[in-house]
This record gives structure tokens, C-alpha cells and sequence, in this order.
């Protein structure tokens, strides 16, 4: 039996917007959900018990950077991933190619994996199929992702047919390297840039493979939105409907509700962190700045219909002030206001796929978004 | 009736030290007590409840700083400290000299007060005994402090004598000046640099104006340990018994014992969250920097005798990833462990006084402390 099993409980009439379940060995995810994200086995500014009182689920970590730092031998050593940083959910790795490839000047493919330098120190490293599996092993994720190439935005056919065909050869590789499907779910990822047939294709090859779950790659990386979504509405439709799928590096409102509208039941980000972090919010009006003059004496929440933490307890004013003086705290409670935002904005989409109304929250929701929608934009 | 209420509950047979209550309008505080600072209206890194947690019953925040950034004005209109920064427990001000006295270059003392430039960027700007008083009646803090002048180490006899008289002057001024005495205690400091007899003039002229409690300043700042020991004995005594005494700016472990020895009740200092800032915990054996690579692969806590959330979930080779990893969440574990360290170190003391038998427990304290006091000491 795979470590990942997928429940799907219903569609949403309206929409086809799928409501299910991610039963890991870490626990149970209700999808369509949003995944936090913990680079560097921490989620910026956030404890573990923070994260649980917002009801976050499940989060992501990053192999590139576990890779170089502390090390994969050392979480290996602590006991995984989960004992280390003191999280006992779900943890979903990435697989380093994404970082990897992003590393441009430093790095050199060949078919056998990647060499790159170490951004921290210069090194030479390594990153193949085999040693991307060996580290997810190691770390002990929940759900692990196969290494693939990322082809970049715009990128020729020729170089993203070939790349997209590797990252099928590189896939079948991982599921054979992968030592613990017992208790790890290997997900296949789905490139193909922005060709349809591409695309296609490599829907088509990997789901042939029998992976317990399907992510869609290459997107979010510059193209337009309708892009992403025509992409999504072209390949979306060939997965099986008895494995989840993940759309990697989304996380803004109105693309979390439009993926979900296509069938997508995981996203993650870092945008709500690293907005929080010079002091932006994401709220039920738009993209706040709380770092403006004109908050300066504002005694009202971040978000007048949030629960969270932050705005149950403290101003506009008072958190304005702890950014400009570069107190710690600020980014805390705007951390935990966007990721509350976020996993709250999955909590309402799946009450709306279950009421059968997901195409009318949208419509609401954006026009209460959109007011704000000019002085924003995320 | 006075704001602040001081209960002798009995000294120590062995050390004469007092175990105590001050009764504030935000609560009783037990004494002898440590204060964790937060400078700008937050104690760095940490959140209300994350100090509550580890029993923490007052806190300091700063005048100097509140007066520049975010102004005392928005403070009050938030509704005081309090309110702002959502601490419902009590609140202790300093008065700003400290901090003007440290701009050095940039200050100009008067009579009437001090004119100086902001830090931050560069405005001109005043403070005198009435303004500081103002401003700590915006802020609403439980115990204010007079506005004093704190001579430099070392200084010149005739220089330090006309600037305690001075500063006796102006805690007069404060007195004056202070328009919540029914909410707000206002202590007086105590100064005299190294000079006895400037130090037992200073007590006795504060003394004799009835403040509802007495500091001692100008000490810590430079000068050996053993002359600010002798300054104590020479003052303290001459301090009314019915009264709390806090020794400002006071936070290394041996301090906080041997100045409840010698009849201190409060400390404060920003010591265990600065060198929190770097990786460095205070240990039941002394100082340890986890940053060291000897810890790289430690999974024992950052002290195996503490019982701090740090140290119930997380190993030494974690906390020194995040730290090396410029991890937020890192920061946040060192200063909850140090600080759960003095307060808790503050609790030992008390008991100890209880069972008149303080002057063993600093004997058996400072042995194992001090088993890696080369390697350390704060
Ligand atoms: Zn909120
Ligand atoms: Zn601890």
C-alpha cells in the first residue's frame, strides 16, 4: 500500500473543484490546502504550535537548502526531518530542482544530474535523480518530489521538449532509487513550459508510471496567469482522479481559488512570509502596507475579519511600529496573519466546493479583493 | 495611598537578603525579581504569552527610544503601554538619562535639562524632568523613573558631585512634575559614581523626599565588579526598609546573586536576549556558544537542568542550524531559554531565602557555573 492515499469526497457542481483528503503517515490533509513553507526547516518567524493554532496541516521544506545546510546525514541522524524541528504533521519535500536550476551561471546538466555550486560557499555539488531520493529518504517527508528540470519562461520548444523528456527518464530513476515508499510518497512532476503538447506528453508518460500523486512544475515562474491556467485546463484533466495534485510556487488569492476551480488540491508559497516581512498583509480588502504614514495611528486589526492571532490582540499602529524599528515581533504576527489569511481562504473554498458554490465565492470574494485590487496586486 | 506597595515578607538568616512582594497596579510582582527588557515596547523575539509562560512579572521598556519612535503622544492615545503592546502585567519606565548620557557627542546638558540629536535621525530634541515625567504618565507604567544623570567610568570627584546634586534637583522636579501618583510609582536614583560619601549623600537627600522606591545608577558600567559590590553596601542600608530597591542595568547571573545578597529586590538587563542575538545561552554550567561547531551534531538540549519550552523540544544541533541559517525561530529559543534562565535563577534565589540559607546556594551555583567559567563568563 502507498504511504499516500487520496480521498475524493466531492466535486463541486458549479465548478468541478475537487473536495478530498491526503491521508499521510503524518496525518490527514483536507484539500484543497495551502502548504506553508519552511526553507530551511523552520517557517520563517513561526513556532510549530503557531502554526497548528492557525490549522495549517502540512508544510514544505526545501532539499537544496536542507542539502547544503545543515546536511542530510545530520536531519538523517536526528531522527528525520519531523523529530528535528519538532513538527510531528505532514512534511512535503521539494527536490532541489527548482533551486537548482535557478542557479543559472553556477550549474552544468547532463543527463546523468546536475552540477552546481554551493550559493552558500562556493562548493561543488551534485544533484542527480538518485541523490535527490537519497536525501528525501534521509529527511523523511511525507511526500517527497521527483528531481526534474525547470525549463524557464520563454523558453525554445526543442530545449523544453528535451528537457521535459528528461525529466520523465528522471522520474522512472527516483522511483527506483526510492527506499521507503512505505512511509514515503514519491509525487511525479509534470513539466512541459508553456506548450500544450508538451504538456500532454508528459502527463501522459508519467501518470503511465503509477506515482501516488502528480504535481504540475514550470509554472508561476513569469508567464501571465491565463497562461498558467490554460496550461492547468490542458494537462489537469489526464491525471488520475484517485491521486492528488500539487500546482508548486502558488500562492496568491485569486491563483489559489483559480487552481482550485481546475482540479489543483495542494499549493504552497513563500509569498505570504515574504511579504510579511517588509511589512505587506494580505487581507479580505486587499494588500495592506502597513509600513505607510497613513496607519501610523490606525488602533484597528490588519484585517477587521481575521481571527488570527495578530488581529485579536493588536493594532495597525502598534505592528507598524515594531517593523520600522525592526523588531522581530512585527514579522511574527504579520506572519501569522498571512499564513492565517491563506489557510483560512482553503478553509472557505472547501466549504464552498461542498455547497456546490466555489464559482460564486470567487466572484465575491474578487470583488471585495479587487476594491483594493488598484493599490495592490499580489 | 501610594501606587506602588512594597511587603517585606523576611530576610535571610545567612545574607540579610529580603524576600519580598511589590504590589503594582498590574499585579504583584515576587522579589527579588528580574525584569526582562523590551526596549521599543517589545521584548525582542518574544510574545506576551512566550513571557508569561516563563513566569515573568514585570517588564522594562524604555523611555528614551518610546520618545522617539513611535512618540509618547500615540502611545497615550493607544491607550497606554499597555494597551499598545498587549502586556497586562506591570510595566517598569526608565527615565531616558541613561541613554541621553550614552550619546556623548551629541548632548548638551543644562540645568534645565538635556538638549540632544535623535539616533535615529538626527533631530533635535529635549528632555528634562518635567518631559520625562510626561512622557512615562503618557506611556502609564506602573513604576516610572526620575530623570537623572549618569556620570561616566570613571569620572572626576568634583564632576560627579555637582551631577548627583543635580540629579537630587531634579528628581524634585520629577515629583513636581508627576500626574498620576495615584497609578504611578515614581522611583528616585540613587548616583555618586565610585564615591562613597557622593553615593550616601545621594541616598539620604532621595531618602528624605519620600519616593515609594529607590534605584541605584551609574553602576555596571564599566567598573569592576567588586567596586560596584562596595557601592551597594554603602548605599542600601541607608535606604528605607519599607521600600523596594532596584539595581538598573544589573543581568549576569553572579550580579543578580550577590546584589540580592546585599538588599536588591529588581534587576534588569537586555543581556540575555543581546547575547541570545548571537547564539549564546546561559547554562546551569555556565556560558555555552551553540554556535560552536562541537555542537553540530548535539541532540541534548541547550541545558539539560532547564525545563524552558527551548529545552523540552529542541536539540542544540537544531537551534545551531537556525542560527547559522539566519533563522528568526533560532533567536526566538535563545532568548526564551536565557531568559527562563534569570527569571527561574530568580525563583532558586528566592527560595533560598526563604530557607535562610542563600549564601550555600550561591557557594553551590557559582561551582558548577563556574566548572566553564573559562570557557565563558558573563
Ligand atoms: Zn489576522
Ligand atoms: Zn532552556
Amino acid at each position: 500500500m502507498s504511504a499516500i492515499r487520496y480521498e475524493l469526497i466531492k466535486t463541486c457542481a458549479q465548478t468541478g473543484a475537487r473536495l478530498g483528503r491526503v491521508h499521510t503517515p503524518h496525518g490527514t490533509i483536507d484539500t484543497p490546502t495551502f502548504m506553508p513553507v519552511g526553507t530551511q526547516a523552520s517557517v520563517k518567524g513561526m513556532s510549530p504550535e503557531e502554526l497548528k493554532s492557525l490549522n495549517a496541516q502540512i508544510i514544505l521544506s526545501n532539499t537544496y537548502h536542507l542539502f547544503l545546510r545543515p546536511g542530510h546525514e545530520l536531519v538523517r541522524e536526528a531522527g528525520g526531518l519531523h523529530k528535528f524541528m519538532n513538527w510531528d504533521r505532514a512534511i512535503l519535500t521539494d527536490s532541489g530542482g527548482f533551486q537548482v536550476f535557478s542557479l543559472a551561471e553556477m550549474r552544468k546538466i547532463r543527463e546523468e544530474g546536475v552540477e552546481f555550486r554551493s550559493h552558500l560557499n562556493g562548493d561543488k555539488l551534485f544533484l542527480s535523480p538518485e541523490v535527490a531520493t537519497e536525501v528525501q529518504n534521509a529527511l523523511g517527508s511525507d511526500i517527497m518530489m521527483a528531481f526534474d528540470e525547470c525549463p524557464p519562461y520563454p523558453a525554445e520548444y526543442e530545449y523544453v521538449k528535451q528537457s521535459t523528456e528528461r525529466t520523465t527518464r528522471w522520474a522512472e530513476r527516483c522511483l527506483k532509487a526510492h527506499a521507503r515508499p512505505h512511509d514515503q510518497g514519491l509525487f511525479a512532476i509534470v513539466q512541459g513550459g508553456m506548450h500544450k503538447d508538451l504538456r500532454r506528453q508528459s502527463a501522459l508518460d508519467l501518470t503511465s508510471l503509477d506515482f501516488p500523486g502528480y504535481a504540475m512544475g514550470g509554472l508561476s515562474v513569469g508567464e501571465p496567469k491565463h497562461l498558467m491556467y490554460e496550461m492547468l485546463e490542458e494537462t489537469v484533466p489526464l491525471l488520475p482522479s484517485g491521486k492528488p495534485r500539487y500546482l508548486m510556487g502558488v500562492g496568491s488569492p485569486d491563483a489559489l481559488i483559480e487552481g482550485s476551480i481546475r482540479g489543483i488540491d495542494m499549493f504552497d508559497c513563500v509569498l505570504p512570509t515574504r511579504i510579511a516581512r517588509n511589512g505587506t498583509a494580505m487581507t479580505s480588502q486587499g494588500r495592506l502596507v502597513v509600513k505607510n504614514a497613513k496607519y501610523t495611528s490606525d488602533f484597528g486589526p490588519l484585517d477587521p475579519e481575521c481571527s488570527c492571532y495578530a488581529c485579536r490582540n493588536y493594532s495597525r499602529a502598534y505592528i507598524r511600529h515594531l517593523i520600522r524599528a525592526d523588531e522581530m515581533f512585527g514579522l511574527r504576527l504579520t506572519s501569522i496573519h498571512n499564513l492565517h489569511f491563506l489557510v483560512h481562504l482553503m478553509e472557505q473554498v472547501r466549504e464552498a466546493i461542498r455547497e456546490d458554490r466555489l464559482r460564486d465565492f470567487r466572484d465575491e470574494f474578487f470583488e471585495k479583493y479587487g476594491m483594493a485590487h488598484n493599490e495592490s496586486g499580489f
